[in-house]
């Protein structure tokens, strides 16, 4: 039997050790994965926002937030985000936008101490959790601040056993929807992406109904606005959204899929990026939640 | 004597609580801080940059990182920072600049693979962590992925009990000391600021050797770079540094103080950022070490 020399002995030697005693890098994993480890996203679950800073893809999440998913599909195909404003970006935490306002309605992009004041016209339940009953999760083999946290059907997410409930995150890039100091007053016509430190205070206190898979560094990149949360003050300074249409309405438009959390794929990737190499001379042998962000890919 | 009706009973009654039995925000308990609490910032430990986006002022850390500060205020006050550029802008990761090549140096806007062949100057040595020894940790009171984390004077910091050391945790603001492959490579020419999720991987990775205290906003709003790891590909899209000096070398300069991590002020404004009001109607109960930003404050 040939004797296995340990890969440090082989490095002290001057020889490369062979690949296979290599520890395989993230990106090493995620090319050598099974197609069956991949879940194609439904094209009718992405939304596609043109700005005038440019394209984003948010992937909606309708098994976590039912009505609101369906009100931003609809406000979408009534081409109620079509001449939106972006009217908000506060550094550090959200970048926000907001339908162009219906007959009736006051404008969306008015202060929150405005904003308080007036009433939405068809508000929408709060959807800050469901039950967990019938889907798999994936637990964090990490501490977690917050909660007992782990991943879900594709999405960072955490969990009350006892109350037998789960909820997704707020990570960078998450998309929630604004509301008014009611909890019950978001209507889907004005959304948020987060561009900061994950702001985790925020989970179950606000319906998050996605996340951007891409394009959403344009966007993290806007002025910052210069009034209380950082709205913008005029209208000027606020950038107009085109256009905003679902996937599955655009003809040849990009399949993506995100990784399976549950395949052993996801398993060895998230372990690889708890143990960097490379570059880093001491791996963390850990990793937050919202520095593992579920990968995704656009397919032809 | 006077009984006292617990808080819930005096809303159900429709009274307003007296101010007193309310829990006062995190804004409320900074505001009532005895001036004992702060602790005045050392101008020469501030380090104020002047670029095309703004200024941003830098709080250094000589404890922390002694050969580095140092290196970093000879080259201040040698003027290498000034013409100097931001380089790479990576989304949810970092903004880096570089001092202007000196005699005989390359220029330190190359990308990772040509410069990990280039041999610096004067390299200094890895200061990743620390003794703890005759500091104060203050240890967060929630769980932490990476470590076991806290505050030591008025940083946020992690420590292992057992080595006995104590390091600065990479948080957004966090100020690092660019290096290439090597680790001891660092020469302070070249620094980053976390504008993304904190990457706590690059603890003990990296010499940190402060954070941002005032100017990061329009910083972090800066085009992110096309090429790998968000380098500028043209000098064209690089923002010009027009200067960089000391406070303490500018008569005049504000003075700013940081909060007292040991203080009782800390301790109730920690509880209070775990216990948010208002808006939320689900306190976390909790914080993540990143989002508990110690406050600082300018004074007259």
């Amino acid at each position: 039997m040939k004797k296995l020399l340990p890969l440090a002995a082989l490095v002290l030697m001057g020889q490369a050790p062979p690949p296979s005693l290599v520890t395989p890098t993230s990106d090493e994993i995620l090319a050598k994965a099974p197609a069956a480890h991949w879940i194609a996203i439904n094209p009718d679950d992405l939304m596609v926002m043109d700005s005038a800073a440019g394209r984003m893809v948010i992937q909606l999440a309708p098994d976590f937030a039912p009505a609101h998913v369906a009100a931003i599909k609809a406000l979408v195909r009534a081409g109620r985000f079509d001449d939106g404003r972006i009217v908000r970006v506060q550094d550090n935490y959200v970048v926000q936008w907001a339908a162009k306002p219906g007959a009736g309605q006051e404008p969306v992009s008015q202060p929150p101490d405005v904003r308080e004041q007036r009433v939405r016209a068809s508000p929408l339940p709060a959807e800050y959790e469901r039950p967990i009953k019938g889907l798999s999760f994936k637990r964090l083999p990490f501490a977690d601040a917050y909660a007992k946290a782990g991943f879900v059907a594709g999405w960072p997410a955490a969990r009350d056993r006892k109350a037998g409930t789960v909820w997704l995150t707020h990570c960078y890039a998450t998309v929630g929807v604004g509301r008014d100091m009611p909890p019950d007053t978001g209507d889907g016509s004005e959304l948020y992406t987060v561009i900061g430190h994950g702001p985790r205070h925020l989970d179950r206190n606000i319906t998050n109904v996605g996340r951007v898979i891409a394009g959403i560094e344009p966007h993290a990149a806007l002025p910052r606005g210069t009034e209380a949360l950082g709205f913008y003050k005029d209208e000027a300074a606020r950038t107009r959204i085109t256009q905003v249409r679902m996937a599955s309405d655009m003809p040849g438009f990009a399949r993506w899929q995100m990784l399976d959390t549950d395949s052993r794929t996801f398993a060895d990737w998230m372990g690889s990026r708890a143990n960097r190499t490379g570059f880093f001379v001491r791996p963390a042998g850990a990793a937050d939640l919202c520095n593992l962000r579920v990968p995704v890919r656009e397919t032809r």
